[in-house]
């Protein structure tokens, strides 16, 4: 029997909540088709500092490194806003990123069409809005040394960070954005500051290169990322596939996802090389969300993002395409009967809290 | 009699249209008024690079230096595309901002009622919106060293930037916000990365020490960048003063423009310190638009964020209130008539040429 080694990290806040969800497709699938899915869980962000003064565990990393695949939850809340900037929540995503190369960050935003109105955007510019983008993960001004404050004396410090890139990185990038866009509407938007940013000239010329060389089937293009933060507001439908760095892709995939007006619906992939032997990738799955501490705890959270990331999981990790379809359309089917969370309720629908809404898409599936 | 001396680099592509309605405007100050405006124009961006083969020429950047402010145009096209990084069209601009030290960068991102259903935005999201964006401008990874790419050899090259903020960078520029916000609505919100970033826990830590020491009347909230960017997209009006550094304020900065649904139509304003004798601030006003090649020379380019330029620079370099307010009010009174250049037009305005929206601009002012 396949077995499939799944590592939890539900995090702090709503991330708990949002995974119990999932845990309980993964008992049906176990149950009904036999899927081979086996468990463990570990603590990340404000909870494994709570228990361990680190972000992440030694041996909690251990386990994701072994994983087939890690589900992620969602870290940070007020209560550890002052924590030291080393162990704060957010560094055991960052860690998790790095040490298992995570490189490509798969983040689509798409409306889901029974909630096009709930968008800021007049709906039929995002109604049926299908972009996927492409976000460098493990490079550029995250993880760039020096990235320091520096004591100046006479009361001025100096703060750097340091945006870094070497043409592999921007390679295989490339590569994965062309791959995908094949599999969509075959036309890729590379999106950088060469105007003002040396690693913005090198990667245009790596990302034209690439394209050159192994894609020149696909349809390229490069924008400005001011340019392309512009046009996504003002016409989000002309991109299909977008690529871009580290920190351009955390201002860009926000903005999209929130055009979408399914904010709280998005999920994202973080994927690894495939593996010299198996072909293998390392994984991570997690909803674009935040942890919301204002409503954790309460049952009220919108689990959709967290299980559309299982989803994605079933499909990068596994290549059960079958069964992330369906996954995916039981989400969309039960948007269409009118079932909502309260972060997306609106008149004449039916509100349901968190388990009721894991319930009805697993009725679904 | 008051001799004010203005230097105006029209620069490439609609700049040049643009500027020709501002020198109207000039004239008929000097005119009616004895305004005492003394023009001198210089080559900036494109056409500088083809008359002396740099972005500016050391001459003009001698005459912007002695000038009491600088009206700039547009710069680039896709004619200067290939030339080298260092005389890019940009680089002029970059030089001017960072020569003159104008490191306060104020840009208004206003709703003209009369453009509201233009946004791509619902329009109760935007009708009425006025927020004022201050981006530093002359810091962070615009101008951080090293900035470079480098040759690793085996075909791989490293392109490096670099972001660097020292503490009277940001205390400079929180001074600014903090000043403006107190002639508004008295709330700013600061926006940075400082979960990813170093420079972004010391912007954080600056703005917080500057407020609490002499600005604790103003209501002060910090953001993370990218929640910033959603946040602009799903409830612009909830800002006042949003102030932030180089890179991030370019991006939030292009968004909110874009949201206004009048982004051919804002203006904007670089400012430097106030001199130590004549407390004279360095100055440079410049449209957000670019240069809009594809309609260049064709006289029906939108000249109005060129002319709101320079009502900031009435205000702003010449303390001439009542006139900025004049002439902001001929702009919008003009736009309520329903005149309308072509990037604007409407179904039932009237559509006009440059030359025609600058008349009717100057018969309201
Ligand atoms: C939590 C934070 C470190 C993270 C990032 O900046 O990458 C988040 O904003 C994201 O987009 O996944
Ligand atoms: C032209 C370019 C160098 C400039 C910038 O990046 O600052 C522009 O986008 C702007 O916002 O003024």
């Amino acid at each position: 029997m396949t077995v499939r080694n799944l590592f939890l990290l539900p995090g702090d806040g709503i991330g708990p909540e949002a995974m119990g969800e999932v845990r309980k497709i993964i008992a049906y699938m176990n149950e009904a088709e036999n899927a081979g899915f086996v468990t463990d869980e570990g603590l990340v962000g404000g909870s494994a500092y709570d228990a361990h003064g680190a972000a992440i565990s030694d041996a909690d990393m251990a386990k994701a490194m072994a994983a087939d695949a890690v589900l992620f939850g969602a870290v940070g809340g007020p209560k550890w806003d002052a924590v030291p900037y080393e162990v704060r929540p957010e560094a055991g995503l960052l860690r998790l990123r790095k040490d298992l190369q995570l490189f490509a960050n798969l983040r689509p935003a798409i409306c889901y069409p029974a909630l096009a109105s709930a968008s800021s955007l007049k709906p039929e510019l995002v109604d049926g809005l299908d972009i996927l983008i492409i976000r460098e993960l493990t490079g550029g001004v995250y993880f760039g040394e020096p990235k320091e404050i520096i004591d100046l004396g006479n009361g001025q410090k100096r703060g750097i960070d340091t945006q870094v890139y070497d043409t592999y990185e921007i390679e295989r990038i490339a590569g994965v954005a062309f791959e995908l866009a094949r599999t969509r509407n075959n036309r890729v938007c590379s999106m950088e500051k060469r105007n003002v940013m040396k690693s913005g000239v090198l990667w245009n010329q790596v990302v034209t290169a690439t394209h050159k060389e192994k894609y020149s089937d696909v349809q390229l293009e490069h924008m400005l990322a001011d340019a392309g933060g512009m046009q996504l507001v003002r016409q989000p439908k002309q991109f299909d596939v977008i690529v871009t760095d580290n920190l351009f892709g955390d201002m860009l995939s926000d903005v999209a996802a929130m055009l979408t007006g399914s904010l709280g619906m998005l999920p994202s992939a973080s994927l690894g090389a495939p593996d010299a032997k198996t072909g293998k990738r390392k994984a991570l799955y997690e909803p674009v969300h935040g942890s919301a501490p204002d409503i954790a705890g309460k049952g009220i959270a919108n689990p959709i993002a967290m299980i559309a990331s299982f989803a994605m999981c079933l499909r990068y990790s596994f290549g059960l395409v079958t069964e992330a379809d369906a996954l995916e359309k039981a989400i969309a089917n039960v948007l269409d009967s009118g079932i909502r969370t309260g972060d997306i309720m609106s008149a004449g629908s039916r509100q349901v809290g968190t388990a009721e809404m894991g319930d009805a898409i697993l009725a679904e599936f």
